[in-house]
């Protein structure tokens, strides 16, 4: 998230008496992420985030905003996305659409440890539960399609050797068959920044997932992969192994992984790790402008495909 | 909220695997309300609070269900109700109708200052405002006709002083017209142990509104004088100046009085008193089984009432 339109407050305080929040007390820029600008909006009632969407356009955004309220309702700590007086998720605000959402407690974790990957491992499988129920579909964004796509337009700007690696991965990707992996809505972008720990209790608790714009319906598995690529990476790229085993246990515990999910894991870690090293190389190679902006280094997830590529470990249960 | 009706551990087990919320890890009775069986259930993913209806029946409950999930999804710190897998908010449990809600963080604040005051005044305000837009509708439950059917049950316990207390307000408060006063839905019994602080941030914030179960349609005043009448005593019964003013002028900020409401303010506070005078004075004289249950003192609120009704404050503003 970061901030690419300014929204002044005299705006906001205009806007929000479209809804039942309250009087505007605080707006602030947060300056974190890559797709849209993001803002803490204090009122008189309560706390939000508010989201202007720079990318995503109205037609694609009531999946993302259905499934929040979907998953909130079933029980996650998903932030709600809050209705305004005509019972609308998706408003407008300085010609972007806009949405505002319940800010929920807690703050990311950088440095996981084993316990911390337990639980994730475990919101995640409940997570694909609860959105089996979940009505609306919408294909994965950043799937297959877009991942042939995205290194067509990226290709011309990388250095022979990582050409081949790019070009190898994709032949082999496009022989695997994932037509017998269990498959629904994914969050597909669960990093890290994208989960607010809540301990005020003592007890470690996922106070919220955030972060839903890359959600998409595929296979859980690449869900898994994507969150053990980045919860379970030592600095080197390869996995840690009792992390890994940790957040893959509890997620078995919730939702046991099938016979065809072991056979593919291998290659749905290297599919994960391509995902992200396309998108970073084109927000390298391919800058756009804007106000706070955060592009996130291309070559931490090329090194990871090369190492899942060289010997991507078993699912390990 | 009591616990009446026993949940054990391993038949709310089974009864959460029709919810995506994950699997049971800890279940506690709570000890406090008068009417409802409640729990604290923590799962592997989050915590909630368990409630089995005792006197509402399952056509009642909808109303309050949604309501609660209408402010929540409008962004107000109301639980909302999670649905189970088949999408619906209403189960049962031990035969009696049960639902799961979000737990939130915060506690109460039996103590209150001059800044919960004025909190507790626009968060009242913005469920009065937020609740223009529901849909259902249901009398107060504890509205004039309650009260009028009560105050006859209760009647002959009452010593002759209290009777003639009682006949006289009753026949004071048959000749109000509240028609011409705003109305809509209403909390009804928002006292300081149905509100959560939550002060993570050091930020004095309302984390949580909660048991919404005698709620229903009714003059926004009324709701004022029940929340004044609770927030605003001092110990000898009498209206705090200060807090009562600091309440009264940030609901105002939120939702400005009307002129009728000016006029009816001082016999609302004394409507207000009557109905908690007479819902104690019933559980007191004509008390029920349960396994752990709270019994308020009744002369506490025939105490406000004889106050009120010596010379009840104007609206100070």
């Amino acid at each position: 998230m970061s901030v690419f339109t300014p929204v002044p407050e005299s705006v906001l305080a205009e806007w929000l008496k479209g809804y039942a929040v309250g009087r505007l007390t605080e707006l602030k820029g947060i300056s974190a992420g890559v797709q849209n600008s993001n803002f803490f909006v204090t009122t008189t009632l309560g706390r939000y985030v508010l989201t202007l969407f720079e990318d995503l356009s109205r037609a694609e955004l009531p999946y993302y905003l259905h499934l929040m309220a979907h998953l909130a309702r079933h029980g996650l700590p998903v932030p709600g996305p809050i209705a305004n007086r005509d019972n609308e998720y998706l408003g407008t605000l300085e010609d972007r659409p806009a949405a505002l959402v319940v800010r929920l407690s807690g703050r990311s974790e950088m440095a996981p440890g084993i316990a911390h990957c337990e639980k994730i491992g475990a919101m995640l499988a409940g997570l694909h539960l609860a959105g089996q129920s979940y009505g609306r579909h919408q294909d994965n964004p950043r799937g297959t399609a877009w991942r042939s796509a995205s290194a067509a337009i990226v290709r011309p700007y990388l250095p022979a050797d990582e050409q081949a690696l790019l070009d190898d991965e994709l032949a082999f990707q496009s022989t695997l068959d994932v037509s017998a992996l269990p498959a629904g809505a994914i969050h597909a972008d669960l990093f890290r920044d994208n989960v607010l720990w809540d301990d005020d209790d003592g007890q470690l608790r996922v106070g919220g997932v955030i972060d839903f714009y890359f959600a998409g319906d595929d296979v859980f598995l690449f869900d898994v992969a994507v969150t053990v690529n980045d919860w379970c990476t030592l600095a080197d790229g390869e996995l840690d192994p009792a992390r890994t085993q940790a957040l893959l246990e509890a997620y078995h515990a919730e939702r046991p992984f099938t016979a065809a999910e072991r056979t593919a894991w291998p290659a749905m870690l290297r599919a994960a790790a391509l995902r992200f090293w396309l998108s970073r190389a084109d927000d390298f190679h391919l800058p756009r402008a804007g106000e706070m902006v955060l592009v996130k280094d291309p070559n931490e997830y090329r090194d990871i495909l090369r190492l899942r590529v060289r010997g991507a470990p078993p699912l390990p249960l």
